[in-house]
């Protein structure tokens, strides 16, 4: 980069990173901070500390999001950074938490060098995106984007029997702020992620440009065929529900194959009834996980997944109860955006590739309301959701820089 | 059969396998008598009753085996039949009560008909055969054929921690008799069972002629790899253990078809983990059930599984571990008695087809001694080990009419 150009401060970004991890830091590495638990109100206060040390307005909401700003030299819609602190009961140091420190430190880095942007700046965290102890996940963008009501949100009970409002409440984050109307109040969103994917890091690619999130497809499929004798049923008698299960994940693997590279194939649970070595299996409950970055070629795989498990259900005897677990459609960011994102890291001879995030991100949430980017930097082995997680301080000091870069596009 | 041909008395044999039934009865039908608990000691002091009824020596050995013997003129090897009366946990009236009351009450027609036999005849049951409560299974004839020591079969532990020993003792079948030398002893075995499968059923045939008992090969495998996110790991990174495992599944089922139809495979067991939705698995643990009449063939397809696993765990970057959970040898009877069977049968005009037995049986154990052969009765919709499991009357009948003709055969 040339001599003029902004530039974030390594050190402080790398220390803040350090600090939030040892909130509710694990033996071995990685963190804990399950939604709207100690932890997490320990993680709250610690960043909202730091805002408030650099004199930002913060807001917080009814459901927790918490906001903060830089005021521009006009009240206009505001460039909004940001993304979440909640982790994974074994998470890492950099999901989520590295979009909203990098945020942060491209606020300071302007109040540092006495910028006053034209616009608003602000820097959000978004409650409960992981949705390990609360589902769905995304549930703080997920309001702010009108796809899920306040009071289901309240209402909702997690895994170990706490309800959402109640939790708010105990942590302090019931918040009375007006919600963001993304439409009005954000002139774009840019969220900053690792990749949790291991494209970048196994291509050694500096930067992902993310193009969208692609659409997911969850179903779970129940086969009931009859439990028999291993050793005293001859093939053609029997109505084998795990066989027709592992013919599932067969079969879809291929799909994925034919599809290529796009089209993404998981059969994650499986589980069979009696499950005993010489008994014939007459229940497989399983899933299936497809992905894809175009509607119509996720809708062509759910449609072939369709019609093999009718097929192969009729010629095995066995009776099918399916069930949509999740279903989303891809998420495209604004192309302009991406575009600009792609020429600014080029401009810092980063390497970059255009891809589509495997995973869901608050970003997809505020892209049907204003123009939304992500920006991906690589995770070592793709390991994610795990207390390995790691991003190399060079790595994460590229997409912070391109953050602020990005952001200083707009204001100046 | 013509009016000088014995037949046995099918009210007695009904009432009898019925009066059985209601030792250990379950709800809904079926019964209970796991290996020498209070139910099996019941239903032990009622057959040995009917045996005391009929003045038979009764001998009761180390292992709780029990034989009812009808003298002879001759002190000669007997003629034994028998099977077992202990049922798995949800059992039904037929298996093993079937061979050991039909064997009663084939003496029994010898004595109503004051026959003298002129070999002695005996009829059995063996401690332990269904293996629920205590392992290995066939416990009390594999002492008797000497592939089990009397002293590992008294200290065996069983599911609920009892010990064979004590638990023989407390319900006072802890006997003092010789143990029967099959070699010098037995001058043949015969074993009536149902077949709990389903072809003589299926194909309407009345009599089974069983030329032996299958080969069977039990594995287990541990694939291991590398869990990843579902939506963010391309297809060409995976390591999917579960992916390997169903493979292995569809392979084996392959495998049947092209041995047809003599070669049987089954996936009974299948556990994935960390068996979530979204997350691609990393550990797989199944079993794989081969069985075969035939040992190379057997062989051949253990072979054939062999060289498949391990060419896909090196393709997907897998370790493989295996297990031998259990390894028998095909059994075969003796011809010249499955001939004779065969022969009685069509003089009856029975239907009869020859098969090899899919389940294990007592007769196993004594065939590598003494001239050794099975008949089976049909199994309604081959159901077994299951409180539904039913064979009807007339099937009973023919059953226990050629088992008489047959020892018939060698007393006169």
């Amino acid at each position: 980069m040339s001599d003029k150009t902004l530039c974030i401060n390594v050190a402080r970004l790398q220390s803040r990173l350090q600090c939030l991890g040892e909130v509710g830091a694990l033996d071995g590495g990685g963190v804990s901070r399950l939604a709207l638990t100690d932890a997490d109100k320990k993680g709250r206060d610690l960043v909202v500390s730091w805002m408030q040390d650099l004199g930002l307005d913060i807001s917080i909401d009814a459901i927790g999001n918490v906001i903060a700003t830089l005021k521009g030299e006009q009240e206009l819609p505001c460039i909004m950074m940001g993304s979440h602190i909640d982790t994974v009961s074994t998470g890492g140091l950099f999901d989520g938490n590295l979009g909203v420190l990098a945020g942060l430190e491209v606020i300071e880095t302007l109040i540092d060098n006495n910028i006053t942007p034209t616009t608003p700046v602000s820097v959000g965290f978004f409650t409960n995106e992981e949705g390990s102890r609360f589902a769905p996940d995304m549930m703080g963008s997920a309001v702010l984007s009108q796809v899920l009501s306040l009071q289901t949100a309240l209402q909702t009970q997690g895994i170990d029997g706490a309800k959402v409002e109640d939790e708010l409440k105990r942590i302090g984050y019931n918040g009375s702020a007006e919600f963001t109307n993304i439409k009005q109040d954000v002139a774009c969103f840019i969220e900053l992620h690792v990749e949790q994917g291991p494209v970048l890091d196994e291509q050694q690619i500096d930067i992902g440009v993310v193009e969208g999130v692609q659409g997911i497809s969850w179903q779970e499929f129940h086969l009931t065929g009859i439990s028999n004798h291993a050793g005293t049923t001859p093939m053609q008698y029997r109505q084998d529900a795990g066989l027709v299960a592992s013919k599932v994940s067969v079969f879809v693997n291929e799909l994925a194959s034919l599809m290529a590279p796009n089209q993404l194939a998981t059969v994650g649970a499986l589980t069979l009834k009696p499950n005993l070595i010489n008994v014939i299996p007459n229940e497989a409950l399983f899933t299936v996980d497809l992905r894809n970055p175009n509607e119509s070629e996720l809708q062509k795989a759910e449609l072939a997944l369709q019609e093999f498990i009718h097929e192969q259900a009729k010629q095995h005897g066995l009776k099918v109860e399916q069930k949509i677990l999740a279903r989303f459609q891809p998420v495209h960011f604004n192309p302009k955006l991406v575009d600009r994102i792609e020429t600014l890291a080029k401009q810092n001879t980063f390497s970059t590739k255009r891809l589509f995030s495997g995973a869901g991100h608050d970003a997809q949430m505020f892209a049907p309301h204003c123009p939304t980017a992500m920006i991906f930097v690589p995770s070592y082995k793709g390991i994610s959701h795990n207390i390995n997680e790691y991003t190399h301080p060079d790595q994460v000091t590229n997409g912070a820089n391109l953050l602020l870069q990005t952001v200083v596009d707009f204001i100046s």
